[in-house]
């Protein structure tokens, strides 16, 4: 948080425990809603938060309530009258109750759903329907509709009347009499145009738009390649339904990416902030992929006990152990590198499966390149560094280092092609990231180290 | 790429392989200028993409140009002649001009400068003098300032007059005679304002702005925090210099989540797309970091080679070998789970520093959570799958479920607090990430093993 922020806030407290509400509410009319909501959440306790919202300016108390954590909205909901929850509902946008709804207990979102118009409850059903991965599930239904035959002048007139109740007026939507998408108006346009221009003459026809299933990272990738403030989702029939603005799309990267970051690193994705999870809900999320991970070690315990007995027979048997977590390590880093790469193209929708032999190609031509350096280094600094504590001729550097060359290209290829494997099978690509990657890269580079030392010095 | 997009493509390619470039153009117009970049770069070689561009409609021309990828963009220039290039680089916004010329080398540069208009050259020089991640370096100059007095006509008057070369007409902003930045008015607002209200009186006096030097990535955190579609950019003097704009805030996030997610997979972060990096691109910003783990990996060659003599007294000394892999890949795992969440969550603004203490908290509960689970896990594996292949008594089960347990509340302990230390010690927090902390949890892990292991069966 920066100083002015914290000065603020020291501000507020001062006002409100000093009771000078009016002053509280001339300062509070200046701030932004979300900042509102953070003072709410950090300084005040459940009793004062009730009290505080109440004394919020009319206008703000929908914006702030949106943007407070679910647990808070919970419990001021369950202080509110049916009056105030009415207030705060009839003022919010329907996307922003949607998400408000699904964080709710069920005897909550039955007040809310009481409270709503009964124009909104039809709606509200309809949006809760549509699949959590959705574009319907994150669309908003108040946008600006114009017809086609409207002229600039009466286009104004509409978004002034139906503006304020719209999450976004900048861009306008044209349709039939039956709801048909036919055209895309912005502001900008209409601003650009003459009074007198008719709407059929300056839309823009043939708008890109989203169907109400499409997946909502999709979504989102669309808005933000072709840079919009909002698409269109259209359902089966060529209706518009809704649309998704583009402060919606930036949640959706940011989470997706998120996710993609919490299963690389072998957790089951959360949408909570870390510090507002359950100690359980953290445990739950992370528990299933370390036992997997553990018990799938099995394997390498296996090969490690079935190759001792020939392993103690060699002279340099010890020694050769020294130097397994450096190869499993090294070969479980080069794999991640790839697999990461990989994961994080497909995400961003620069590579596709059809690239694999391109992919292949590049990762065998860089894989060499960093196993031969990496090898060199490697048998230098065995003959430099390990052999002042530990005892070894030049042939147990020569083929630990050739071992390793030999690992990072296998791991390096597994790293590039089990993602795209993945998303051609339709499984998501993150979750045979890193850690499960490992796994197989560490039993690999373990039988490869273990066969060709035996083969050559036993 | 869909279907859709496919058929688009060929279509486009039989027009232009049949010369019908009429029936071509009327195809463009109603193309997004992202979908005609991308399929000159896949689907024309380099003769085509010039004889192409030049078929592309007047208005389309720099939409499209600012989509192509830099090599392309590259070669277009050095094909086009002055007039081209001063055609297409006067209807870019200043901020794309930047972001080209970024990527472009000395002698192309010389001559989009030259190719601009005085004012738009100093304006350029001024943009190209920000550091590479400050807001200046993503801002741009064009927007539209109005003035306090104006009445609401005046501004939509200045908005028409201004507003085709103004990246965003949407948020305008009130300054004074030199230039400070006093107010903030949308359009929206005016919109649902009388004409003759003035601009002093309705709009927002109290905006939030950004530094020129503040970090882009702060920027674009606080736009999609407010959810404005634009932040002013002030320089020290309270001036407004410029505005970021929500497209280039998605652009920043999704650059910096990969950037991170990079990181955290021991490679150094690259803008460009996995595609067209060059094999040895690739390999410059993977070697780095294998190298110095694999050769950070001596001190657990060191530590296994220290108490090799000891642990080859025992009798359980081989079994005891098998089971390193298993243990270090669960505190890897264990580590990295921990370790990307903080990342993560301090990337998002959702953690601090000063939540250190509330962290460990968690974390310390979370981990003793877990590590009891996977070490009665562990126990059971142990005696009931390991012992099939290795001959070991339940002592030894004991000792490395008991060990393991150790070692995973020791890895979740270092996994979420070096990336908090790092933070404060203004380093990046997702370079000491995973493969970091698997190196000291590594090391850390043998030790507690073999002294353990040593001191109970010894």
């Amino acid at each position: 948080m920066t100083e002015e922020m914290e000065a603020l806030f020291e501000k507020l407290s001062a006002f409100y425990e000093a009771r000078k509400f009016a002053d509280l509410r001339m300062l509070l009319l200046d701030m932004e809603p979300t900042d509102i909501a953070a003072f709410m959440e950090e300084n005040l306790d459940d009793k004062d938060q009730i009290r505080f919202f109440r004394l919020l300016p009319k206008e703000l108390a929908s914006d702030v309530f949106v943007e407070i954590d679910s647990d808070t909205q919970e419990h001021l909901i369950k202080s509110f009258s049916d009056t105030e929850l009415k207030a705060v509902i009839d003022d919010m946008f329907l996307d922003d109750t949607v998400d408000i709804i699904e964080e709710m207990p069920a005897n909550v979102v039955k007040r809310i759903l009481a409270s709503s118009t009964p124009e909104n409850r039809k709606q509200l059903n309809e949006l809760l329907e549509y699949p959590d991965d959705s574009a319907g599930s994150i669309m908003t239904t108040e946008f600006v509709a114009l017809s086609a035959n409207m002229t600039v002048k009466e286009a104004f007139d509409k978004i002034r009347k139906t503006g304020i109740n719209s999450e976004t007026i900048y861009t306008c939507y044209v349709t039939d009499g039956r709801k048909h998408l036919i055209g895309v108006a912005t502001v900008k346009k209409l601003l650009l145009s003459q009074m007198t221009d008719v709407i059929k003459d300056i839309m823009d026809d043939s708008p890109i738009t989203v169907d109400t299933l499409e997946d909502k990272e999709d979504v989102a990738m669309k808005l933000s390649k072709y840079d919009f403030l909002a698409l269109p989702v259209i359902d089966k029939e060529g209706c518009i339904v809704g649309i998704v603005t583009v402060d919606d799309a930036v949640d959706v990267l940011q989470e997706e990416a998120t996710e993609d970051i919490q299963k690389m690193a072998a957790i089951l994705p959360t949408e909570k902030p870390y510090l507002k999870q359950s100690v359980w809900n953290i445990w739950r999320a992370r528990i299933p992929w370390l036992l997997l991970l553990m018990v799938s070690a099995t394997f390498t315990s296996m090969i490690l006990s079935g190759y001792e007995n020939k392993l103690a027979l060699l002279p340099t048997g010890a020694v050769l152990y020294a130097f397994v977590p450096m190869l499993m390590d090294t070969a479980g880093n080069a794999g991640g590198q790839s697999s990461v790469t990989i994961i994080r193209s497909l995400a961003l929708n620069e590579v596709e499966f059809k690239d694999i032999f391109r992919i292949i190609w590049k990762e065998l031509r860089v894989s060499i390149l960093l196993a031969l350096t990496v090898a060199v280094v490697c048998f230098a600094k065995l003959m430099l560094i390990d052999r002042l504590y530990n005892n070894f001729e030049w042939n147990v550097a020569a083929i630990v280092s050739g071992v390793l060359f030999i690992t990072i290209v296998m791991a390096k290829f597994v790293g590039c092609i089990l993602p795209l494997i993945a998303k051609k099978c339709k499984l998501d690509p993150a979750v045979v990231a890193s850690p499960f990657i490992t796994t197989i890269v560490d039993a690999l580079s373990l039988i490869i180290y273990c066969s060709i030392a035996i083969a050559l010095l036993g």
